[in-house]
């Protein structure tokens, strides 16, 4: 990267909109909260888009010039359109990166990615979230003590129907008796994914500086290495081959 | 399983149909060959359908009792209804295995599963294939030498594009400078699936009592183990709690 | 498999022998509790081995008649001769199973062939364990619920300081604000190892009906699938190549 | 990191002092080599230290003041002494990337970290290798082509006796008919471990600036990303919980 990573805050931007309490909570929207914890960083560029923008703020253009993509929704996952849904997958498989956030764990865009159905259990009840780092070698859980806690958060439990993730750096405890693999990292394509657990439109969340820090390390380890184009179809023939063995 | 595993072998069936010289290779079909190869074990009961039967053979009933599907396609990739892509995906997340097979790795259902283009290199050059085995104590691997030689195949290269797997079995070597992850092992919700690379339709590949084998291995690995139905939405409430720490 | 698995549980029996407060718990040790479960299976016979015995009851005639070792120790582990140690992981490479039972997770075998630390964090304190499977289609999985409940429980917290598994079948709950990789599958060599975390000696976790069928389940697993055995050192000399490409 | 990267690059340097042929491709032995390509990154400094050093050149100042080591061993694997070893683990396991290259596979470090015998099969015959990216979004795979070619290598075929790798970067193809899995990265403990396969005594490999770039790309992803440290033992009594659940 020359330049800094330019990340796109992506939020569906309904529930702030539609009530006070949510408002309250995330008076610039989620997208604000996340932009302005991501903003704080001189290595990073953020913009925003939401939902109700024309093609929901991601046009080619804006996705061409996308580094890390970060994703919030919950209510309104069936308004987005399947094409852009199919331009955003061919982007992560093209290399752009995708940070997916709580409840997108139902998107079309992450379900599409993960093939499986994405669902989990949940509960609305106040409670505090652990968040245990399992593998504390890994870029995104730089600068954490050995776990994140939250005051109150919403409660996800296992079963997550998710592929096994190619690392799990989070797992979530909450006091109700469940367990959640609340941090986890895929490859699909050039692209990586990471999606983290919290952040409940109600609960102040995103304002944490650990939860924005965490978000930073993630789109920094999504960002593009600069990699190899694959080369698909047919290939070369076979006068193409090393010299033969002597 | 207390009766025999139950496999379904499914085949686009438009080559063997359509040419002499995959007829000459495949006069029962490559469905009658990889049914034949695994009616000569006990513990397994096969029944075969093809593209142009109704409901591509693959009735909600059908699938119902069956315990691992087979897959081979090839040219009519796109004729496959997406209502039993999507029908066969909901099955195998639910338990039911999946064999891919070979060009498969272009099939609607693959793609979908994987979430990836599952684009590789290919070329028609008759060349020598070895899959070598990487994890001798998989039981995919049961029975085989330290790789499995086939004399004519179609050659397949990286880049594979499909997520990493979680175990991977063989890794083909061929003559023309290629390396291919030809066997793949996926866990996807309840159901197991696993990508198998050779069996190109020109040539005898599944009449072959080693392919034949690994094919029998895999059905019996992707047999649903019959663990737990996950429990999916609205957990219980807080006072089902486990009783509080003295 | 023609015959049944022959498995050896070992057990390192000091606790029981030494305190009346463990022996009341396990009369017959804690290697007579495991064997008992086990026994109750068709396909599995059991001998015992313990730390006393000459070559701690682990000669090379045993272990050659070995499919899947079992491992229970905690207070002895340094009483352990090395010869013996060597000699277990030479086994396991060559594709006997080892099942690592809760404080075994420090012993000498299991630390050298993670080539960790294994460390981890404890609390003695009549907890409540939730175990939760996180993959339910693993074999290991078969029959259980979505989760395992022991009344009481030693905690065992995370960081554990194991390498990543290759899968991860459960993972802990417990009261007191941890959560732990409770039910780890790792391949090594031609052997498969599955370490699980419940046993503390002054609870009677290996009475439970449904902790013995995990630890049949996972004997199953550990069974050697009987894959090629690899061949390591010089290869052949390059004339016995494929046949040349056309 | 605020400064550069520290980097020390171990040395066995017994082929290149002992004879001719090899001092003719390594005049300042294969870690004068591996230190020069990576001296030309402005965020690497590099120090050298070889066997037959006090200590291996690798004392506790030195390794605590390491960031990432670099070992090429070969045929005097068993003249490192065990304490030096211990203390190499016990460093990685804290927090050093380590980045085993060709040789290594055999050391004692190596072995110890893996938990297996490291065998491979290997042959002398002047073949070509192509190294193929198979995770092309990997930071080690940056700025790389869809493979990397050597006109002239020591083969290493499998199976190679590893734990199945974190990430498979490289798989690499030879002539011969043999596959190898060429770049394998593993997290243990804190610390990041790097095997690449390349790198014979007689072939200048180490001269090559894409070899020189992938050592390097492999050294900036195995320097500790500054995660937590791990607290292990007896765990903070059951005071501590977060609050009760309302």
């Amino acid at each position: 990267m020359s330049g800094p990573i330019r990340v796109t805050v992506w939020n569906e931007f309904r529930h702030e909109q539609e009530e006070d309490r949510y408002r309250e909570v995330y008076p610039e929207g989620i997208h604000g909260a996340i932009a302005t914890g991501l903003s704080a960083h001189a290595d990073i560029t953020v913009t925003t888009a939401t939902l109700d923008q024309p093609e929901h703020g991601l046009s080619v253009e804006t996705l061409e010039n996308t580094d890390v993509l970060t994703w919030w929704g919950h209510k309104a996952h069936d308004d987005v359109s399947d094409a852009v849904v199919e331009r955003v997958q061919a982007r992560v498989l093209d290399g752009m990166g995708l940070i997916v956030l709580h409840s997108g764990h139902h998107s079309k865009i992450f379900r599409r990615l993960m093939g499986t159905t994405c669902n989990l259990k949940w509960r609305v009840a106040d409670e505090t979230e652990r968040l245990w780092v399992v593998a504390p070698d890994h870029p995104i859980a730089a600068g954490l003590d050995q776990y994140v806690e939250l005051d109150r958060e919403e409660m996800y439990g296992e079963f997550f129907d998710i592929p096994e993730p190619d690392t799990l750096v989070f797992v979530s405890w909450f006091p109700g008796g469940e367990v959640f693999r609340s941090g986890c990292c895929f490859a699909r394509g050039r692209g990586k994914i990471f999606y983290f657990r919290p952040g409940h439109e109600s609960y102040p969340t995103y304002h944490s500086p650990t939860i924005q820090s965490v978000i930073a390390n993630a789109v920094r380890w999504a960002t593009s290495s600069g990699g190899p184009a694959p080369v698909f179809g047919n290939a070369n023939p076979l006068e193409s081959l090393p010299a033969p063995v002597k």
